[in-house]
């Protein structure tokens, strides 16, 4: 047994299955590897973009790490981004990067760099130094991964240490700490619900489970808080059967004006809110100094169980809460509009579905209109670096091949990691992409009025439109294996979403907005 | 007058006329500020790594630097790959990254990241502290992308110190250091060459323009040493009129041989070579220790200037040297093979062309078959980190208007940064991209058969196969706007080669080898 098989065995032991992998000459051995350690599913992706946000949203979804195999410095450079959106979801993901042989750094190749600068930025880094650390190596790194609530975490491995002999592998990996509850924060938390009910709840990462979410009906029941969850939340369960749940609004002075009917905050499993900018005149906080904010569990802790102990503490009956009903919208017809669009797919999507949203600008109608959809997991954008949505729509689907992914896309965010639709043909993944083409940058469209330029200039105009040339989403799509279609009209919407949604295999759909 | 204006004034002041933009809500004010400033072209890129592969291939034309404008550290993560090469090409590189508005960077938003570890990782970098030294900041930063032999250099601008006012512009800039000449390495080289005849002159960065070149076929000419290049040099001058210069071969047993028949070397303007991975068995340097071993000049020297100076100490006379005669190969008929697939290109290349070869296999004859094409620019792949093709070559049809680029791809590379197609597209650039569709990473199918796994398994032949789904470049490259065709004959490639050089705007022909 070689250092890689021994790292693979190591990691199948500890439950991983799946690695998305961009290998090159220096991850050879995992490569070879992968045939001789049965039980961890080796994924291609075309960039290692795809391969970082693949592993995100498997890892939403299956609740534990994926691997990723990525060549040197440079590969894993390009895979950051997406590990910089899985470092804000608090997503585990376990890096493997090859590196040159040993006695090969100083001779300063042309692929040498500082792997370990770069993947510093986004969590824990460990570079290995022999073949026998790697059953242990890997171990750790597996474990820093799983540490509640969650990080990235990188292991680099060079050429020689995957290929020399190691004996063995360690067993199992268990997290080193399990997520608490803070009694003192729930007593302090109940007292304040008991002396004021306009409190906003707000609610982050566990919260927002089924679990944490029934927790949370039942408080607002018995106390008269308000509801309301992070802008872009890594996961959350909606749809009929749990309660409303208003949704901080993007733009400073709307989330502002939210909270400004609250004189409280309880912070659970999300930090005090902040805008997503810094905007002249505007707070970087957006609560106010009047208001005041007890933290019931950071990120850090087990909100959920939080939540359940704060409902326990208020005498919260356990059936008590706000259930919503199964009240999906009308399926729409008539032309295409950001709410037409919305209501054709929270009218269709089916019970279990999973619904990665990087829609930006067009898909901003979607999140009022499924509230009644039937029950699903709802997946976003986490640290604002586009090109998350396909990739991570991508592992969804590999992590739940059971259920339907719909990934609500937007061209200009597509356009980055647009190879993810290949690796979704190869595999034959059920994902539907709903391709909102508005041939241009938006939201920047938007910013630039926000900035008092009422006139944008020609060159200024240029940097925000792609309508010259027209994408064309759905040759694109097709060159790369997904069958594809252009709809104009909502009624032609819903029937290729249903058309979509019944078949095997991936579809993408581009809508003309 | 504000930051940013003031910024960019100062950067057109210094010559400075481009810039490779990805902008988000943080660069708004230079988006703003391109239409008050004129003398600045700005170029849309749909993704960074074209923005930054684009700046480099301009640079390497235009002998000056461009400037990228990318958003925060996602937007310069997405970059990196492509200013990894960047820095091995010692291109100088001006980026200019938004960072978040100075009061807002405690509040940790979503897209907040340590900006200063990722830029550190590839050259200078300067974090911009107020509005007034935006001047004299991007003056410095010029100035240490220009300072000999180039690099890349990065300045971090907080959003506010973009709107800021700002009243001055710093008048110009002019690099630190001016490469020099060390004459009393002319004389050693001169004294090498002297008593060892059996010498290679290992020949890189500005040994490889005409001046350098002519000056080596000088020393060639008297001394009986032979000229061998890089195996990656950032640019070369080839064709008529020049010397043959043989390339050093890329796996290191060939390098190795090559290099035994010589009983010494002397480096102008490269480094030893080494082996571009490390491989069992055998070295990481590829001379021996029985060969002497001369620097002439560093990469940080003026190597063409060096030349001459051995040149004149050896008595050279100044026509002396070989001249290889314009004798393209005729042009090939029959099936499509990896010779006349590079005897096509040769045959029509037109003179001033530029060739960005980022064929990897494929194109492995080519530099053969083109040593006596018309006069050209020849750019490779610097640092190993495939997706600079089509980036590169859409920089050097900005940098070269007058000149045709042709842009030799390899499938699994095109893959990553295709979305240059729709910039080359929208800016009717002279590019054509000659795509070798193998269908597989073919150089790990050889590297696998290196490390002797004969019979690769399933999952590692999956790792390496590109054919399920077939990617249809056809269709992809018409997709972005850019016409395009397939070939299967040496025939018709000539044909449709011929075609694109005589049309104006970008074309793709897809070649299946």
């Amino acid at each position: 047994m070689n250092g890689a098989e021994s790292l693979l065995k190591t990691a199948i032991a500890s439950g991983v299955d799946i690695c998305f992998a961009n290998p090159g000459t220096t991850e050879m051995p995992f490569v070879a590897a992968f045939d001789s350690t049965p039980g961890l599913r080796a994924v291609l992706c075309l960039f290692e973009g795809v391969a970082t946000g693949a592993a995100d949203g498997y890892a939403r979804m299956a609740g534990k790490p994926a691997l990723t195999l990525l060549h040197l410095g440079p590969g894993l450079a390009n895979g950051l981004a997406n590990l910089h959106n899985a470092r804000r979801a608090h997503t585990p993901i376990v890096n493997i990067i090859g590196d040159h042989t040993t006695w090969h750094l100083s001779a300063d190749a042309p692929l040498a760099s500082d792997i370990v600068s770069l993947a510093s930025t986004v969590g824990w880094v460990r570079s290995n130094k022999s073949a026998e650390e790697l059953p242990s190596d890997i171990a750790e790194a597996i474990r820093a991964a799983m540490t509640y609530p969650g990080q990235v975490a990188t292991l680099i491995v060079p050429h020689d240490n995957q290929y020399n002999p190691c004996a063995g592998i360690t067993p199992s990996v268990r997290p080193l700490t399990e997520p608490t509850v803070n009694e003192q924060a729930v007593l302090r938390a109940a007292a304040l619900l008991r002396r004021e009910r306009a409190t906003a709840l707000f609610l982050g990462d566990r919260a927002l489970t089924e679990r944490g979410l029934i927790a949370a009906a039942r408080i607002a029941a018995v106390s008269g808080c308000k509801l309301v969850c992070e802008t872009f939340s890594a996961r959350q369960e909606r749809g009929a059967g749990l309660a409303r749940v208003e949704r901080l609004p993007y733009f400073p002075e709307q989330a502002m004006s939210l909270l400004s009917q609250f004189r409280a905050m309880i912070l659970a499993g999300a930090k005090a809110p902040v805008s997503f900018f810094g905007y002249p005149g505007i707070p970087s906080f957006l609560t106010s100094p009047y208001q005041s904010i007890e933290s019931l569990a950071s990120p850090a802790e087990d909100a959920a169980a939080a939540l359940e102990a704060l409902a326990l503490s208020l005498g919260a009956p356990t059936a008590a809460g706000e259930r919503l009903p199964l009240a999906p919208p009308p399926k729409p017809t008539g032309p295409l509009t950001a709410e037409s669009f919305a209501a054709a797919i929270a009218s269709v999507q089916p019970e279990g579905a999973i619904i990665m949203d990087e829609g930006n600008t067009s898909s901003a109608a979607y999140f009022q209109y499924s509230a009644t959809a039937p029950r699903h997991s709802y997946l976003n954008l986490t640290g604002g670096a586009i090109g998350q949505g396909l990739p991570a729509a991508t592992g969804a689907a590999i992590a739940c091949p059971d259920r339907r992914v719909i990934s609500i896309e937007a061209d200009g965010s597509a356009m980055y990691t647009l190879q993810s639709l290949w690796t979704q043909a190869r595999e034959g993944l059920n994902v539907t992409t709903v391709l909102c083409a508005n041939h241009s940058y938006k939201i920047l469209g938007v910013e630039m009025m926000r900035a008092g330029v009422k006139q944008p200039g020609a060159q200024a105009q240029s940097l925000i439109d792609l309508s010259n040339p027209k994408i064309d989403w759905v040759q694109m799509s097709k060159s790369v294996g997904v069958p594809a279609v252009r709809v104009e009209t909502a009624d032609l919407l819903v029937r290729e979403l249903e058309r979509a949604l019944s078949s095997q295999g991936p579809r993408l759909i581009e809508v003309a907005l």
